[in-house]
């Protein structure tokens, strides 16, 4: 059986194994001109595609009910009939949740082996590390001194934005949903201070001990009230980038709170939602320069991996269970 | 007697009449080096003056109880201790609400008398304008063909926001809260589309009718429920020009309402607060801008004006209420 993950039905509200279903995909008897039949080896679960589930429009299309999902995927090129290709060569695709499939050459990128290990292709060298690169960077253009709040801080995109906003000189506090989390941010990636969202009862007092200087730069991973807190924290020309709102994402509702615009307007600030492809120009610099601090060490990088195929859903399932530190994936 | 305004006691809620108090203001005998006499000829009442009847933080300090209102003033040179001003001179200056009083040259700035009337550089040629211009042109790039849509299109700073969008060749769609005012939108400022808030019951279908290309800026005065249902029809790369929240400003509750964070990260769109002093060192090149666009009859200036020393806190209290149309001000 060649296993495939189709989306069954549209979650309303929270997301459930329900919502999939693993069917047996065909295959064509042979490769065309172009063509490449490849090996998943790692399937990336990525926040955002909660949204491509619901039938609205967004900035990527909605999956449709009765086709595969589809994400980012490390795959091994088992037969090649495009000329740039060979057997053992490692892709990365925006690919269909498939154990073997077949695609054009030109729809995938390949890897080189050497640079790093092939799962950062998923994360920090891949998607999630330039949308926290980008988005630290381009739009919230850190100073030296200044105080980065970085919400969903353990994730996979937060634990790279308090890094590199590190890198940069700021002062780093992090805000995620456990202690091994907070633990981890502060002993291994060194934030200044960290937050337990889910224990603590008064959050506007804790951003308000945790950066006595305020806050200039916001990177929002999550969204509701977390986000109502800290902007009640915000310096005059703070930045607030609005990277995901993961506390949303299962909502049947509007998400309804505190109006941002008083704060924009007392400190002159800005609030930019954004998607990394908005930067796909940029993508060259960014990648290489991901890759000089992960070798020489000033970014670490960490992953939450389980095994399997069959695994997908749950690994999908357990992001908004806050279940991963670092860039959750599937092994194949 | 020399009537001067002070505030009698913070507003909670709607300022009315009973936060002011009239009180006879001493003069000294004679005038220092450097001091001018001043007798106020235009003051003017402004809706952020709101907020600094408050005692909280915001981008300027708050009124002291007790103390003078101060804020935008055309007044006439009376007597002179400065070496650059001459009696008869007029001055602009951020002074009392006071009918004669004393100042330091160094804190008013001389007027050209012959360049536009005196009572524009309180409106179209001052901060209003100025705030127009620096918001919509600086902050919204607009480009031609975009769809701008201003909320308190009727008032000093919206009539000239979609006055120049439309100099810039946008498709210019106005709200504003009377029949009355949208007329004069309409006919007189050849606004495209203007929708009647207060008449309005399905605000989101209405913006959709009136913009059937989307919303690439939005220039917000108001805020609130008007401004949540713009935030639905936002294009990509949208700009949202948070200029002011007049709605709130009375309000002894935090503004909720639809977070706009989901509207802007599907939309890559940005929102955006600021207060005109941020663009202080541009004002020269505003200005001369604005004076060119007056003087050829591309920008037309419309005001309300109220007579008397007396008018002033019900001409302040008159811009909550809707009053006016383009520039309220006070002629002593």
């Amino acid at each position: 059986m060649n296993k495939q993950i189709l989306l069954k039905s549209r979650p309303v509200g929270m997301v459930g194994k329900e919502h999939f279903e693993t069917v047996d995909a065909l295959l064509p008897k042979r490769l065309n001109e172009g063509e490449l039949l490849l090996k998943a080896r790692f399937i990336s679960v990525d926040p955002y595609m909660r949204g491509r589930m619901n039938d609205v429009k967004s900035y990527v299309a909605p999956f449709e009910v009765g086709k595969p999902i589809v994400g980012g995927v490390v795959a091994e090129v088992v037969e090649s009939n495009h000329i740039d290709f060979l057997p053992g060569d490692m892709v990365l695709g925006n690919l269909t949740w498939t154990e073997l499939q077949v695609v054009n050459g030109a729809l995938v990128k390949k890897l080189q082996k050497d640079l790093a290990p092939l799962s950062c292709y998923l994360g920090i060298l891949g998607m999630p590390g330039l949308t926290a690169y980008f988005g630290l960077l381009h739009i919230g253009e850190p100073k030296a001194g200044e105080t980065v709040v970085v919400s969903g801080a353990a994730g996979a995109v937060g634990s790279v934005v308090g890094q590199i906003a590190k890198i940069k000189g700021c002062r780093v506090v992090g805000i995620a949903g456990s202690d091994d989390k907070n633990a981890y941010l502060k002993n291994d990636l060194h934030f200044d201070e960290v937050i337990n969202y889910r224990t603590t009862k008064d959050m506007s007092a804790a951003i308000a001990t945790a950066c006595p200087d305020g806050v200039d730069i916001y990177y929002d991973n999550v969204g509701g009230d977390i986000s109502d807190a800290v902007l009640q924290h915000i310096n005059k020309y703070a930045r607030i980038i609005i990277c995901g709102q993961i506390s949303m994402y299962n909502s049947t509702q509007a998400s309804v709170g505190i109006r941002p615009q008083v704060a924009l307007i007392k400190n002159s600030a800005f609030m930019k939602g954004f998607v990394v492809s908005d930067f796909a120009e940029y993508f060259p610099e960014g990648i290489k320069q991901l890759a000089v601090w992960l070798s020489s060490g000033q970014l670490k990088h960490q992953e939450t991996v389980m095994k399997g195929f069959d695994a997908l859903p749950d690994a999908f399932i357990g992001l908004f269970r806050g279940d991963n530190i670092g860039k959750l994936l599937v092994e194949i």
